[in-house]
């Protein structure tokens, strides 16, 4: 078998734990797989290294930001295959660019283009381990370039898919994907297996084991996805395509993003292009917008527009929005940060109906006052006063029956 | 005026350190200069590095350490460009790779075989300030090499000979190079000027400021160097080639290394090729020989090799040895690591006879034994106990006058 593992910051965030790594990686190889190790930063390294930037610059360019952080993925890759070379096992540490990681010039948040695995391929068929720097890649131009926040997890995926890997393991400090936040609901479960999209509206919706882009790379070339810890041998989360077992299955997860805002431009002339005007500066800054939700007018003259984003983004979005809206001769923008975005997830919404507004009687019983709502085949998200966020999630993880002791609805054992 | 400047560890040590360094840079270019910049690694940050290397094996692979070490001079370099752009001034950091230092894969002790230039010199053509990560190169096959250490000198002398450029400043945490270290002989004088053959003298010597092979590089392509301070606006000290002036001198410096170790073959048959069989060997393993005395047999069929390496190497040249002996039916092999080398320098030996005897006599006549002699057209070498290096230093610079209150034979102001 052709295993791709990839082992994130807490996972290697030591010399100790770097050498259990090596372990891992030499335990798979003996067992007669083919192994591609993809490493993140040590843990704290990426941050210290944004510190020192900081500490120079309050909007470093991007460019040089991207030389910066490399650094931290290229230490851990060296260090990582000397520790498998140490066990008696061959291993080569490569860059981005030696593992062929071709990404557009988008930099701090590159998109990967093709990967032609350059040296680190020519190395595993001589069976060599290649441990390739997660996070980087490098442009046409020659340019280093980084993924992004998780963008370990892409590098993962992606050369996981470009080598035809029959398993892509990311190893991590929990033990898998739970139906929701265990922290908040102590009886939050496990789950054994999780189709593609399930997983992607959990990543987004603020699960944080799995960067969405990975995820969606996932699924575009249906490599199978394994999330499982470092710290044990626990059989983690199957993350793959949707089969008839997962229909059964109404709910898989309750999820929550804290890291949102909420701007709403009162009273708009209703009038066309209005809304192209406002979101086509908003993308054209680079800012995704989450949910968007226009209010019909009573009187056909205006009406409210309300979109979130991320609070990160908040402040650039704001703005934006104040520009355009004197120029559209809206009334006020008004931003909100304390929010919070509660979601249900599960594929088997598509063949069942009802789960909406279990959903809202659920908030409504206890008197969560929902401020937007946006659907997809999939999930249900609502945004709500932040402060109701922990409580959201444990009614809303009880109603669907997803805790160790299962209702009607919940995931059979083993899902 | 092209300027490069080269600025070492200490310059770059902390975040306000590279913004002085970002002051300085900005200054040369607003009194109309283009300069490109070469930074070291933070100091502290290479020893960091090789620490955690060496708590994972004893013996890392060259490779993987050159990825690991290659991290460092990346880091400081993104974070100079940083600072620089921060000052109103446009700077990109380049990497070995992107600025085009093409080197043979010896690795950790790579050679430069060629400089394109890469992206940094279209950059600078542009009228961005380059900032190159010092001490790294890759090779035609696509691997990341490293120069050993000091090799941010070598990175600054090759660009500055591959650009063509006016002035080569080498900026570090001393004024420049002094008459003997200033920390045994307080009277010691900074040099006003010196020829690169005096400097390639005191560098290889064990006068830590300037990198030899740098040295060699700077007179093999002409290139005027400036070693200076980063901490201070003194002139510092020029190394240049050999002009009518310097001949005047007859010494201009005293310079000492300790980490030598002194290898003795003792009776030796005395019969063609037994000194190639050995040294071949000791060549094959990398491992500079410095000198090397044979004395002649009395009676024809045995005689003593005696030689020098650095004590880095010792362990492993004494092992090669004792199995060469074994071979060639010798007495025995001796090692000694308690001696020093003490030397003095001067280009005006050529002209002036005398200074090998003055040397000999000072040393006597402060009882100091001297065990192996080496000369060259501008050197005296000896080698003795390693205890009386601090005094044969002190006596050495007394007796050839090179103090700050001058003797007859010492170098003239501003020499």
């Amino acid at each position: 078998m052709l295993i791709v593992q990839k082992y994130g910051g807490t996972s290697v965030g030591s010399i100790e734990r770097i050498m259990a790594v090596a372990k891992r990686v030499a335990e798979a190889k003996k067992q007669g797989n083919d192994v591609v190790v993809i490493v993140s930063a040590m843990s704290g390294e990426t941050d210290k290294l944004i510190g020192l930037a900081s500490r120079i610059s309050r909007d470093p360019e991007g460019r040089e930001m991207d030389l910066l952080l490399s650094s931290g993925e290229r230490t851990s890759a060296a260090l990582t295959a000397m520790a498998i070379h140490e066990l008696g096992f061959p291993a080569m540490s490569f860059t981005g660019r030696q593992a062929g990681i071709i990404t557009n010039s988008l930099h701090t948040e590159a998109k990967i283009e093709k990967i032609t695995g350059g040296l680190a391929i020519k190395a595993l068929k001589k069976g060599v381990i290649p441990v390739i720097a997660g996070f980087q890649g490098i442009t046409e131009t020659s340019e280093v370039t980084t993924l992004g926040r998780g963008g370990s997890d892409l590098t993962a995926v992606a050369v996981a898919a470009a080598l035809g890997a029959d398993l892509c393991e990311i190893y991590t400090d929990v033990d898998g994907v739970y139906t929701t936040d265990p922290d908040i609901v102590p009886e939050a479960k496990k789950l054994g297996k999780i189709s593609y999209d399930e997983m992607l509206e959990l990543a987004s919706l603020g699960a944080k084991v799995l960067q969405t882009r990975s995820v969606e790379f996932a699924k575009k070339y249906g490599v199978p996805v394994v999330v499982r810890s470092s710290f044990n041998n626990n059989p983690g989360t199957l993350v793959v395509k949707e089969d008839k077992d997962m229909e059964k299955v109404v709910v898989s997860g309750v999820a929550y993003d804290k890291n949102q805002a909420k701007i709403t431009v009162v009273a708009v002339p209703d009038k066309p292009g209005v809304a192209a005007k406002l979101f086509d500066a908003i993308a054209g800054a680079n800012i995704v917008v989450d949910i968007i939700v226009q209010n019909i007018s009573s009187d056909g003259k205006a009406t409210d527009i309300s979109f979130t984003v991320a609070k990160a983004d908040s402040g650039k979005a704001l703005r934006i929005t104040e520009d355009i809206v004197r120029e559209l001769g809206a009334e006020e923008v008004k931003m909100r940060e304390d929010i919070a975005k509660v979601s249900v997830i599960g594929v088997g919404m598509r063949t069942h109906s009802g789960v909406a507004a279990k959903m809202f009687g659920t908030l409504a019983k206890h008197n969560i006052n929902i401020m937007m709502i946006s659907t997809s085949e999939i999930k249900v998200s609502c945004i709500i006063d932040s402060k109701y966020t922990e409580l959201a999630v444990r009614v809303l993880h009880d109603a669907f029956g997803l805790g160790e002791k299962r209702g009607k609805s919940g995931r059979k054992k083993g899902g």
